[in-house]
């Protein structure tokens, strides 16, 4: 078989094989297919698309491209979720100890990830202590004893999809439904998760700017899940707007905390309730999404949720009282309001400039190296379709000195349009597919 | 200015402007931009094309890459053939001295290039002490005194081909029309002809199988020839069969002399009487296409071509009497016949595998390095139409070993199908875009 043949298969619009697939993953994860050829391939793949048993064949070599974690020592239905990345995602805080408090198991490893804030792990690090290094065995006894952990990766998984995915990306190969479907599947998959909810988010903060794109995004990542014997469902929500208010890593800690209290409604409760109810219903653990909306609702009212993030907060030594007095996570120094110089209806907010500014406050990560600033970030005020008059706040900047809060002020100023005129509230979700 | 942006632009089907098109060459050229960047941008070009304007700007780029042969101090109208490649074609060896003998000047420097038989330098080598280097001051005296020299490439022009067609070679890239008329144009425009007429073949013994595609090459070919300021033409043959009958380089020189002495007609003499009336009228040297057919066939009849030859020869130092006297070109020791045992119309004939027989017998280059057999080769005496005996000997094989030769006339008769109706006999000239 010649790298050169498959190529010039794709490129011509046949289909690649079982056989042909796997030898092009083993050969470039094992160097011997050079970058110059698969890159071509990726463009290929790009401009003429896989079908989806070659797209599962490409995901099942890149999952066998490394080690697969092993959760059969957790009894009970296992449960991951992923999301496609955007602005003020705190939803795993929120979900995950939800959907643990409903009793399913949640055994998550996760990458820290570059991005506007940290990951979910980085986020985790505000409660003083917490330690995403417990080891294999805690891992699991902690699972199987209180049904939530969340370390850092211990398993080598999907080294195809490293690879690949930083020739992707200098290679303008990175939107290509295949290609990322195949990326976040094989890691979904190699994960050990028996159900898996996807959130594909879609407008200018997201990878997927269309709404159209994360449809056929959403549509590809389930048929895969399912077609590799998972239970998968895809919810797509809106991201042309930071999610929920707060925006950097202890303020999205407190953000979470607030709505497993009860006190915060809106958009990120709804989120939440969304995808953990395609979680139960996918595991059979509620009949229909009215009666997991129910239960899910139930342990917020009850307060199981919020115990949940505790237990999982003191089982990984970490400072769980922070749970119940937010003041004891991290803060930053200075606090600026950020005051409005228009007066109307907030039209328009750059979603991924305000997730910049984020990063150059400090909280999130450049280059793998970066350390990140837990305490800084931003509180949005307003959001689409709020009316702002002129002298009114936008937003609270947190930041570490005070230079870098006046920046991060006019640059927010710039991320938002404003309309005489009144403006419709988007639609936050936005379709769910199962 | 950034690779991965430009690789993005042409991915969507975008225009490249000429800058960006000059930072890609140039940074590809100097190694800034690496290999795996560049196969993805032609990948991207093979699936979305390039307009006039890109690909002039890529030859131009291409050319401005390396040194470009400076004919200035050669009186006259210069003219130049390229031909994209064939099995038996020897017509550089014909149409050379019958143009030169017209009164234009051909300076042709060449690369020895990798093929079933060598190139027009390799088969000029048949004559003992043929000299391909004789430096640029006697090339340019040569031409200027007896109108022709044809030499091996003294300057390094368009490094960026070298580069990027190895590229190309291992990625799939190839057959994208925009990359080969800017591989081939660039190579043109740097030797320095002003009027250069293109031999695009079309069959299964050539790069272009299908008619159509052959056109659109011919085509892009001549637009861009003319955009870059120079007369040009393009002529498209058949290339089902071999053209002539002989396969090998001292044997094509045989033909080719044959021709000369108007011993020959057929496809051979009718190409190069197209090529050569293309070269005349875009020169300005015949008012019309049967004006300059009958000089061009006026230099066989008084023997004019035939002297032009010689005394080409006999400037580069070689052994001219072999013109006149054939016996003292090289000769393969075996000659064996290849005896049909079937009988029937000679319906189709593998030629890109008469090519490798060539090859196999050592009379092509599998690599820069290999030495050739200029002895060996093969005779056809059948052609596509012809009826055949069983019995009859359907070609000579010229080999260095009776074993080689046995496994040529092997291979040669799998090449051929025969049919019990008549066939006919392919058009061979297809069209002439001028």
């Amino acid at each position: 078989m010649q790298m050169t043949d498959l190529i010039i298969k794709k490129r011509d619009g046949a289909e690649l094989s079982a056989e042909e697939i796997q030898f092009m993953i083993d050969g470039y994860v094992k160097g011997v297919i050079p970058d110059y050829q698969m890159s071509a391939m990726c463009m290929a793949i790009y401009l003429r698309g896989m079908n989806d048993r070659e797209t599962l064949d490409l995901t099942m070599a890149m999952v066998n491209s490394g080690e697969i974690v092993d959760l059969s020592a957790i009894a009970g239905v296992k449960a991951d979720k992923h999301s496609t990345g955007g602005v003020g995602d705190k939803t795993s805080l929120i979900l995950c100890p939800m959907v643990a408090a409903c009793g399913l198991r949640i055994a998550k490893m996760s990458g820290r990830g570059l991005g506007h804030t940290g990951g979910t792990l980085d986020k985790l690090e505000s409660f003083s202590g917490y330690n995403i290094a417990i080891g294999e065995q805690r891992f699991i006894e902690n699972v199987n004893r209180i049904g939530i952990a969340l370390i850092g990766q211990t398993a080598d998984i999907v080294p195809a999809d490293k690879k690949l995915y930083a020739l992707r990306d200098v290679t303008g190969t990175v939107p290509s439904i295949p290609l990322i479907v195949s990326s976040i599947m094989s890691k979904k998959l190699a994960s050990g998760a028996d159900v898996i909810v996807l959130d594909v988010k879609c407008g200018s903060g997201a990878f997927m700017k269309d709404e159209a794109q994360a449809r056929e995004l959403a549509r590809g990542l389930t048929r895969i899940g399912r077609l590799a014997g998972k239970k998968c469902a895809a919810v797509i929500t809106d991201m042309d707007q930071p999610l929920g208010r707060m925006v950097g890593n202890a303020l999205e800690v407190k953000e979470a905390i607030s709505v497993l209290k009860g006190e915060t409604r809106g958009d990120l409760l709804e989120l939440c309730l969304t995808l953990g109810s395609c979680i139960l219903t996918e595991a059979g653990t509620a009949p229909d999404a009215d009666t997991a909306r129910a239960m899910l609702l139930r342990t917020i009212e009850d307060g199981a949720a919020l115990r949940k993030l505790a237990e999982l907060v003191a089982a990984q030594d970490g400072d769980a009282e922070a749970v119940y007095d937010t003041s004891r996570l991290p803060l930053a120094p200075v606090q600026t309001e950020v005051i409005s110089e228009e007066a109307g209806f907030l039209s328009h907010m750059d979603c991924e400039k305000v997730g910049l500014i984020s990063m150059h406050l400090g909280g999130g990560r450049a280059t793998k190296e970066s350390e990140i600033d837990l305490s800084v970030g931003l509180v949005l005020h307003k959001k689409i379709g709020d009316r702002v008059e002129q002298g009114e706040s936008l937003a609270t900047i947190h930041a570490a000195t005070k230079e870098k809060a006046k920046e991060a002020a006019a640059l927010l100023r710039d991320c938002c349009t404003f309309s005489a005129e009144p403006v419709e509230r988007p639609a936050f979700i936005k379709a769910i597919i199962t």
